[in-house]
């Protein structure tokens, strides 16, 4: 039976809190993920909560949640809309959040005979982008995302949010570039850039599996050492002023011009 | 020359930070915009802010903006870091911040003439969603963004932020959707929506100029009288799990299929 908690003093909710800082996540090994649909989601990839906070049990979905994590020797605490509001810090809280373990993100784990597709994403800054990235790479059938340098943290309530749920049927690695480009050239791989400098157009390309589309920092892009590690380097038409694009939107319209390709077969 | 406010109760100081709300800025019929890049983009478009605030103007293109400013009437203020960070909220604020005169929105003043694509967005939710999609239309070459029913601010802070200058370069308009519809059918224009029902791949389909891409909610999607209403309904292979992108995310993987379409003439 879940316990009830109706204290903001209460020790799991400040902890449960505390987990919006990179800090506490990193120490204790948990990250947040509010809403049911990110919680089924997550369950039907086989991940349940450690703990689970909710404060409407009536949905059906949520009660074989609950029984679940209580089964698998998990923690399910009903409490209020308020303390829900407390530990999200959202003004509309979902009425359901789960703390997770996190996973290991070493790139050695990360099989790349598993998808014909990874995305990799060189210094992201924003969550947000880390979060819409993961659910396009599900959307296209990538394997994973991995993330080069110094990134914006995927176990972040923001990503977890913006990834619909993708942050449990994606892969995630962390590693440095000279780790990355050891692991990538120890198999097969064409890593793929792309470049306001390229003279090849992205359609006129053609791609290989396992395809590596790599996405530069926001502000920045990708630094010139990197561009020329690539195996292809490709440009989008722009027809504006502008010269680039948001980075999440410019990984999903180069993911699925490399996914157009492989149905035309 | 530009005069200097050290004072955070100075008049002007309150009345920009102000316009972080949105009905201060309805009120004022005022916007705040920040970054030189942003502002450099708005002055090639042939956009000056009324007032300027900055804390360095040792860049070549910021000090060629403050004598326009101030050529034009408008006023430039030196101010200090400190005073930009409490306009704009941010924590690393960039040296520079314009307040605009608001636009004018009105769907009448539109001419669809004047590009082969427009966005159409149905009531979202989200100001960086707008300032990415912005982003996007301009690469494209679209004319604008239509937004319809009930949308998130186009002139807040986050959509200028996130549209990276092109609010200033994409024309906006607001309307409701009886009136949008109206407008639409006074004229040449192809109604093309994303739809989960849809049995048409968004590559098979053929997109006619002028072409109205139409974008629903984050949350809810499209209504199904408003996918009634489209002269082509298609559908974006979903590989994963996932049932959706990211609303911006699918805009642009739709926009860049019709326009690539059209590139192949």
């Amino acid at each position: 039976m879940p316990r009830e908690v109706t204290s903001f003093s209460n020790a799991l909710v400040k902890q449960a809190r505390g987990l919006r800082d990179k800090k506490n996540r990193k120490r204790e090994g948990w990250f947040l993920a509010e809403g049911l649909r990110i919680l089924t989601e997550a369950r039907e990839s086989g991940v349940l909560p450690e703990i689970l906070f909710f404060s409407d049990s009536s949905h059906p979905l949520l009660r074989q949640i609950i029984d679940e994590v209580e089964a698998a020797g998990g923690e399910a605490i009903a409490t209020s809309a308020d303390i829900l509001h407390k530990i999200s810090g959202k003004d509309n809280p979902q009425t359901v959040l789960g703390i997770f373990k996190a996973f290991d993100t070493a790139l050695a784990r990360l099989d790349r005979a598993a998808a014909p597709l990874w995305i990799v994403a060189q210094s992201l800054r924003d969550p947000g982008n880390i979060g819409t990235i993961l659910r396009t790479g599900d959307a296209v059938g990538a394997g994973g995302l991995i993330l080069i340098d110094d990134s914006a943290d995927p176990f972040s309530v923001e990503a977890a949010r913006a990834s619909m749920g993708a942050l449990f049927t994606q892969r995630i690695a962390q590693a440095r570039w000279e780790e990355f480009i050891a692991w990538l050239r120890g198999g097969p791989g064409q890593l793929i850039g792309t470049s306001l400098k390229a003279m090849q157009d992205y359609q006129a390309a053609r791609y290989d599996k396992p395809a590596f589309i790599l996405v530069g920092n926001e502000q920045a892009g990708l630094p010139a050492a990197y561009e020329a590690e690539c195996d292809l380097l490709v440009k989008m038409p722009m027809l504006g002023k502008a010269d680039s694009l948001n980075a999440a939107v410019a990984t999903a319209v180069m993911a699925y011009e490399v996914v157009n390709q492989w149905r035309r077969g």
